[in-house]
């Protein structure tokens, strides 16, 4: 008698979900199937093991804007390497740019107050270091499973609260001088609006079909250089008046 | 007859140990010895693949300056998010602080020329970038056993080369003003350094016996905003005389 519920996985599914079944059902064979369901071959777990460490590798590797190599790194030609690169390098310059213009929009408080410019890169790296955290976390739990795209509100409130608690730390800046409350403040926001945006980024990205993978933290960083400089000045602007 | 050349593994090993002997033999169990090499029982190959995800997801989440969970994130409480990501926010921002500080001694160029402090974001963001592509593709390698600690020299000169064609990026920039002089010669030094920089520190953490995966991207980006601003300036006063 034929025994259509045994467990199997079709030609046409991706590597990744043989390692998914495989690690649910605990079997250490997995037939493969056509569309038919007529036997094609078996994949071992011993096959299962290193398509694993090929995925986990290529998501280490998206996570720092790096397209996945394809290949050991050690045996990658520097052509290979820069062409996996290049691509992100490139779109974060102009990320990048828009920094620039942020800063040149509020050039005359930098100039009135040149402060302002000491502690940019503090306040905005504070935001990129944070984001990076929490895009990190989500796009790991999203890949293992052990968060669906529904349980978003679930993410971000425990990462809301987390980024709340982060925020003691910026007390630290809390003083009497101007520079002090606009640094103090900007912080506050900043950590939060990167635990944010970290966290739902992975989702939206997800939601439109990409691979949440493509948060990486270089891009989380850039991005939050943007979002940071535009909350550090706006404000300066409230307090300097 | 016994036979003393049996593929084991000690009780003391490290789990990564079973993992790593699992993939290289293909066998689909492993016996586990105590120091008489007497048996003490087996770890099963599916049991070895959610060890090696587990390990996977520390690997990701040090990379992203977070000490591992130990537990699923959507398990984890915002006070153990709260305590896994403080340690390095904290450790980043004394060394934001050190930007500051960089930024501060070059103060009276900043408000002579204040166009640069528009393009600090951009160069130290390039260099952040590039150094934590290089530092994940480089802690990955040594993590999957791609690379060796001898052959850290043969990985700089790759990452040297692929630095030297990134490069030709920052050409972008070349102008006749001394602002765009000043900001392509950075960006040049500044990917060649930071190229360098995140190739070198994990074979160099490696070496002080510390888990490369320490050299992740706020780590590297926030390194690299220091070497940035000191590598911006450093040109910028040369070519402003």
């Amino acid at each position: 008698m034929l025994n259509y519920n045994c467990i199997s996985i079709s030609a046409y599914d991706d590597r990744e979900v043989a390692v998914e079944m495989i690690q649910r059902y605990d079997v250490n064979a997995l037939p493969v199937v056509d569309s038919d369901g007529v036997l094609l071959g078996i994949v071992t777990v011993d096959d299962i093991l290193d398509v694993a460490e090929e995925e986990a590798t290529e998501d280490i590797q998206k996570g720092a804007a790096v397209a996945p190599l394809e290949t050991r790194y050690s045996v990658a030609s520097p052509t290979q390497l820069f062409r996996k690169r290049i691509g992100w390098l490139l779109i974060l310059i102009f990320v990048n740019l828009i920094s620039a213009s942020v800063i040149s929009s509020y050039e005359e408080y930098v100039v009135e107050f040149i402060t302002l410019a000491l502690f940019m890169p503090l306040v905005i790296a504070s935001g990129g270091n944070c984001g990076a955290q929490s895009a990190t976390l989500m796009v790991r739990a999203i890949a293992t499973g052990d968060l669906e795209l529904s349980d978003w509100l679930m993410a971000i409130q425990t990462v809301a609260r987390a980024g709340d608690n982060i925020v003691s730390v910026s007390q630290l800046y809390g003083g009497d001088s101007h520079i002090a409350w606009i640094v103090g403040l900007s912080m506050i926001a900043i950590v939060f609006v990167a635990n944010s945006f970290g966290a739902l980024l992975p989702f939206v990205l997800s939601r439109l079909k990409v691979d949440p993978a493509a948060a990486s933290s270089p891009l989380i960083t850039s991005v939050m250089d943007v979002l940071g400089l535009l909350i550090y000045f706006s404000i300066a602007v409230l307090v300097l008046g």
